[in-house]
């Protein structure tokens, strides 16, 4: 194997497959990562067995020469010195070279690195993705419904089911929705036509999977292909190809944990209310395991408070855009609130309570699409 | 106390006060920030018994007013919150208030804290320091002298008096001096005339101090006031006063470690050995501690190279601007390589070698007053 190539896109490559890679994986190989040169294109691998990603440098992209020499071939080096070596190099191309003993060189001006790598017929096969099931989304709003979502997966796995983000197709709508059974956060978009005939109901994607491919997705309108399997998921952009394994299992009915009416509607400007709910935390971290209270001063005035004895309280009142129903006296997580506030996309909130001990909905004033569910906490 | 005063002008003073105050100190007062108000100023104060910074705030400065209202007072508060209080207000401007029952309030816009204060005179006397001895440099020459040295104190308590600085007066010249018995670091300037009759000849600072001195010193050429104590040494700028203790003992005699002539000289470009010898340790790191090789090849190549035998090995030939005298094989820490051509302030150096098992010296070529001094690694 032979490549003198661009040494930026092979930077930018190796940094997306290196979100696959772990340190910690049980079989050796995995630490490493895979190199294949075909005349046309150089592919990189990364895997922990559980997430795949590979990333694809074409010879040529839009007239510009990417690599100018291709020997076919393929290797596999270890991860831990390869993108910081590359990274390090004085030129601006680089050339990539292996024998039939597995050294690999790789030279750029005046230096030569020599490095052992590994037979890539021993890296593990990939199980292809078997699916009729495929759609697709812009890459910003498939980041977007990750963004207000993966947060509230559990990070305990004792029930592992509730670590993922439960991925389904109901009522014309395309579902994203994660809880750890003290909030919910849950977004939904309308299904194009050409989407309802999707063949899959639901899925649960590991919220560490949904993070790295976050990472590596760029914010651009462009489409991202998503093929749904029985124990995989894949996500097919330009170059790269991102898999990762389901979590098995079902995932619990959330929609009767959602109240259907409220006894107290609140309008608020986001960001007054999440800065004050901010503020109001400072004091509630530790000694008050995070919680703030609420309580509806009349019809324009909500006060947010906190007391944690050893080191004092604060409270705050904020002029709210209007309210309807009762008075209402509320505490809840600041953590809880200050996640769904900031992911609202919208300068102004509606939260529906339904009483003191009942979970409560937040809400953007102009659309439905997003919605985020916290249970309060007891404290009178 | 009550003080109404300029929200950013604090959040900068507490910032500083804070690089002094440690949460693991065994005096409990003391992790907390002073705050004194008298009719003309607020002045704060963090201290960990070695370390104590005081800033000032005027009530005006430059004809712009930073504090609009004082009542004298005091009070001591937990540093914890307060930082983090000051910078999450909403409003430019914030008032702080306390009542006799050590009770303070922090106001700003409608956000109201209340935290629990300690009382003032319980916060340890800072003993005066005592000195008829004392200089001035501009900030951004202490700055750098810092820098080019305190970077090779050693971080092991076997030697206590090796974790500092010492600063001496010899020759009409101040020395900053650094060894952790593996490399030494010296800087020196020529002192001003009317810095000539300085009473002390040499103190041990500790590098911790310094290093935090460092951080809080603004990079311009305003003068700051050294003042050198028994026990003590301080810093004095215009709104911030350093104090720190000095390390006891005798700092051992350096200058016998400094070879007096060489067998070979170097002179090379800093920055395409620096980058070289980066790139050759990528590979020595673990399982080579370090340790990377020079030889000379000719009048004008030398060869940095490194072999680790698990994982691969890196060889450059680098053209360099001349050598004289004998050929050469040296290995060394790159570590250290890199330490000291890092702070060269020159684009040329000079490298004088007095064999492979000598130490060998580091220089800009362009003036004495860096030197850089390094061990090398027997390796043959």
């Amino acid at each position: 194997m032979k490549i003198i190539m661009n040494r930026d896109r092979l930077i930018e490559s190796v940094q997306h497959v290196m979100k696959a890679i772990s340190q910690k994986t049980t079989i050796p190989i995995l630490t490493g990562i895979k190199i294949e040169a075909t005349e046309t294109q150089v592919k990189l691998t990364g895997s922990d067995s559980d997430i795949t990603i590979e990333a694809v440098i074409p010879k040529e992209e839009e007239g510009i020469i990417l690599i100018d020499e291709i020997v076919p071939g393929s290797i596999v080096l270890h991860a831990k010195y390869f993108p910081e070596i590359i990274r390090k190099l004085p030129n601006e191309m680089v050339e990539i070279e292996s024998d039939d003993k597995l050294q690999l060189s790789i030279r750029s001006g005046h230096a030569e690195f020599h490095l052992n790598g590994q037979d890539a017929e021993e890296y593990p096969h990939l199980p292809l993705l078997q699916s009729d099931s495929s759609f697709s989304l812009p890459n910003d709003l498939l980041k977007n419904m990750i963004r207000q979502t993966v947060f509230a997966v559990s990070t305990s796995e004792t029930r592992p089911i509730l670590t993922g983000v439960n991925i389904k197709v109901e009522d014309d709508h395309l579902h994203f929705i994660a809880t750890d059974s003290h909030r919910l956060a849950a977004r939904k978009i309308p299904l194009e036509v050409d989407q309802a005939n999707l063949s899959f109901s639901q899925v649960v994607i590991p919220g560490k999977s949904l993070n790295e491919l976050n990472k590596i997705l760029e914010d651009t309108d462009e489409k991202i292909e998503i093929q749904v399997g029985e124990n995989q998921i894949a996500f097919q952009a330009e170059h790269l190809y991102f898999v990762t394994r389901l979590l098995e299992g079902k995932y619990p009915e959330t929609s009767r944990l959602i109240p259907d009416q409220s006894k107290t509607i609140i309008h608020a400007d986001t960001k007054t209310l999440l800065q004050s709910v901010d503020r109001a935390s400072l004091l509630a971290r530790e000694s008050q395991n995070n919680v703030v209270r609420l309580e509806t001063k009349g019809n324009e005035v909500v006060e947010i408070t906190s007391n944690s004895p050893e080191i004092g309280k604060v409270e705050e009142e904020i002029t709210i855009k209007g309210m309807e129903g009762e008075d209402l006296k509320i505490s809840f997580s600041s953590k809880y609130m200050i996640d769904a506030l900031k992911i609202m996309e919208s300068d102004q909130v509606k939260i529906e309570f339904t009483g003191a001990m009942r979970p409560f909905i937040i809400k953007p004033v102009d659309n439905d699409q997003i919605l985020q569910l916290i249970l309060p906490v007891r404290t009178y």
